[in-house]
């Protein structure tokens, strides 16, 4: 698409009064700026660090919730999913079905999100060389589903760090479109003992830099309270940011992509 | 236990003759060197780079042939599951339920493992920092089940590389017995352009190495002609060079251990 | 200062000629665009991979050019100095001395290159973390000269790569103005065999996204026949495509500017 | 050589008591274990993290030290030079030159240590690929020196820290002798704040790993009290564990060379 296209919300389905605060927030910012909004929630965190932290509303409640934002801010939805007997239900509800990082390389799961026909949005793997994403795309495009797209989110560089390495970008934007994660891209994973850390102050310089170098959209997550979130609360952008934020980024990425064949 | 312990076969169920002939010649250089062994292999290669690699026999298929080598050769058996679902069906035959390295983060996963009461076998993923598997090791032992081990297959190290951090090892045994994974220590994931390359002849190397920091078992896939195998042929050990190999192991295995605490 | 830097020239000096060519060039251009300009050259490839690759003029023909070059286009010049007993009479011609990332720890260097009263540019050696940069700021500093910048151009990643952080450029820019080295992040070191190599085709790329993160400057080599230039070529820019490339930069470093605290 | 060779000393010349202290313990250890040894000190640590930590006694009286122990103690001496200029000198003094890290790639260093006609010992760059350390080994000897061997001690792996690849012992010693640095392998470079923390734990797990896979030599420093050590602390062994700590490697290291073609 031409449009800018920002995946945004908290990162948990904390709650349905959370959702609505945050999709609407963000989908009025979004008018304004001009850029394609779909709203974000995961109604599972099904890989965190440690068992005792929140996993989510579950799929049912979860779900209901995606449901209600949908209809209520007439919004396209996002989720991620987590094994392959989920893609049919989500997709009665979702529009993009988000292939976790860790998963990108479960067969199953690309082509049974691929069957639902809706678009799937597969996270590139902190272990995966860019090049190598095109295989993910190609096992959803040969499944008949041409609607895919890739996220990048950092690569794993040493322990508790992440990198993300620019070059990435143009890489796999030669497969299929591609949308920045700044969120998960300034995760330290495991780097607080038990949960993941993060570094918030990266998110503007990194989402710039990825602005001009090329990308089609960005994935961001936020909450009113980061430091409240029941999930990666440290590398959140705080709600009452997000309008500079994004405002910042539209401006970079429309001149970035003058140059971007 | 105070034996070594042996996962191994070839890496994926190619035929039921294939599975015996491997087990049968594994199953006696054991018994020649009192070494403990498992029958390894896949009823499924689900993380395939590509959509066109070969995939195994499926569930069905597979565990039949799982079943069969076990009783034929009175061994217990190891093999992969890939989905919470797979685990009940699965652990019906195998002895040990092994979580592959991408998936060692998916709670569902390890919980639907240990709830079957099943060892469980956990390898580390490749963005896993080693003090970091202790929250695999309780997500299995806080449901219930205390059988639990971690395998080491080294980490991300650039693109299309992976190194064995031999620190792990020590550091990973605080929390559960310790598997060194010969086969996928080599491994160069994506590094053939669609299929994953090898360095078998590092293998000796690691596995000398292994032994002399102290582990617990070692996993090594095997096959009587690797450049003929339908998955991992460039990482694995031929057939008729296991004896020598589990020797010069054992060997170095018992005299390391006396270092270890 | 308040404008944008540039330190370009050839590699190495391999003629006057050249440098004079590539200088001339690159100066008109730095005049249109209103970008302050040093002309770069080595004198001496001191670290190549290889004893068989060019090594360069040497010192005493090489400050010849430099010194000819200054005066007749009539701007400021840098090289780099591999040993302390350099940096006096290499200061009696250059404006700014670089040391180069291997040997960004030397403290005799920095502290030799200190005292000539010079400008010091300290490459960030690709072994190092951003924030342990402040420690080269200070041996400079410390020995009385407050004319001290910092260069980025990669950081290991495995064998035979590079990749660039982006949060390594705010990070040291609280120590020292920092300069983004276009040319040497895209190198693959000893990804040739023997020699170095580069990827050429990703330098718009990492150089937007510098210019959107926020730097003081960039360092680029050109030359007009890169294939044929005696060391770097893989990585370079040629002279004739050095004008869109600059145009770009500087459009995107004057937006990303306003960004920056 | 036939012999298993222990380069081994306090870090720094800190005084001539201390060298001859731990000299000489060191040296009756070896004669028992039948070990060559080379006795290891430096008069200069050149490439401290930050310019405040301690230096060293300097050239001249560093090479007064280690004429002392030389005599006194009859065994050969080894230590590093940072400067091509230093590198006749030391050699009317020490038998084996070294080559820090960090300048395994200088040229001129490498040429001025081959042609004193002493043994060079280079270390692996924490920032190169093993297969390129055979570059370094051709520039000392195509200077006609064939006295030259090559040390493992790490490569970059992120941030303040670094992994031993013990592929890389193997495929270095196709080209040279090697020798594996059991202190700085453990170092975490920076990783203290303004000085190298260490992982002195993992020593002994290293260094029987090294043994089991192949080497030439070991290196290992050592002081009565490493917590008061002027450099390096972190990562020494304590004298008085020397003994267990070389009893353990020969043997593992006698046992590995069966395997070793």
């Amino acid at each position: 698409s031409d449009k800018l296209v920002l995946f945004s919300g908290p990162c948990a389905a904390e709650s349905l009064e959370l959702c609505i605060e945050v999709g609407e927030q963000v989908k009025s910012i979004c008018q304004k700026l001009d850029i394609a909004y779909v709203f974000k929630a995961s109604f599972d965190k099904a890989n965190r660090t440690s068992v005792n932290s929140y996993r989510g509303q579950g799929l049912e409640k979860g779900l209901k919730i995606l449901e209600t934002v949908k209809s209520k801010l007439n919004v396209p939805v996002v989720t991620d999913i987590h094994e392959s007997y989920q893609a049919a239900e989500v997709a009665t509800v979702a529009d993009v079905l988000q292939i976790p990082a860790f998963l990108c390389r479960q067969t199953d799961l690309l082509i049974a999100a691929a069957n639902t026909g809706k678009m799937v949005k597969v996270k590139r793997g902190q272990f995966m060389a860019p090049e190598d994403m095109q295989y993910a795309v190609s096992k959803v495009k040969d499944s008949g589903n041409p609607n895919v797209c890739l996220t990048e989110r950092g690569v794993s560089f040493g322990y508790h760090n992440l990198v993300v390495d620019m070059r990435a970008l143009p890489t796999m934007r030669q497969y299929a479109p591609v949308v920045f994660d700044v969120t998960h891209s300034v995760q330290q994973p495991g780097g607080q003992g038990g949960t993941s850390g993060g570094q918030r102050q990266f998110a503007p310089f990194l989402a710039r830099a990825a602005s001009a170098v090329g990308v089609d959209g960005f994935f961001i997550e936020s909450h009113p309270n980061p430091s409240k979130a029941l999930s990666d609360g440290p590398n959140m952008i705080p709600l009452n940011e997000m309008e500079g934020f994004l405002k910042m980024l539209k401006e970079v990425w429309t001149l970035g992509r003058q140059y971007v064949i």
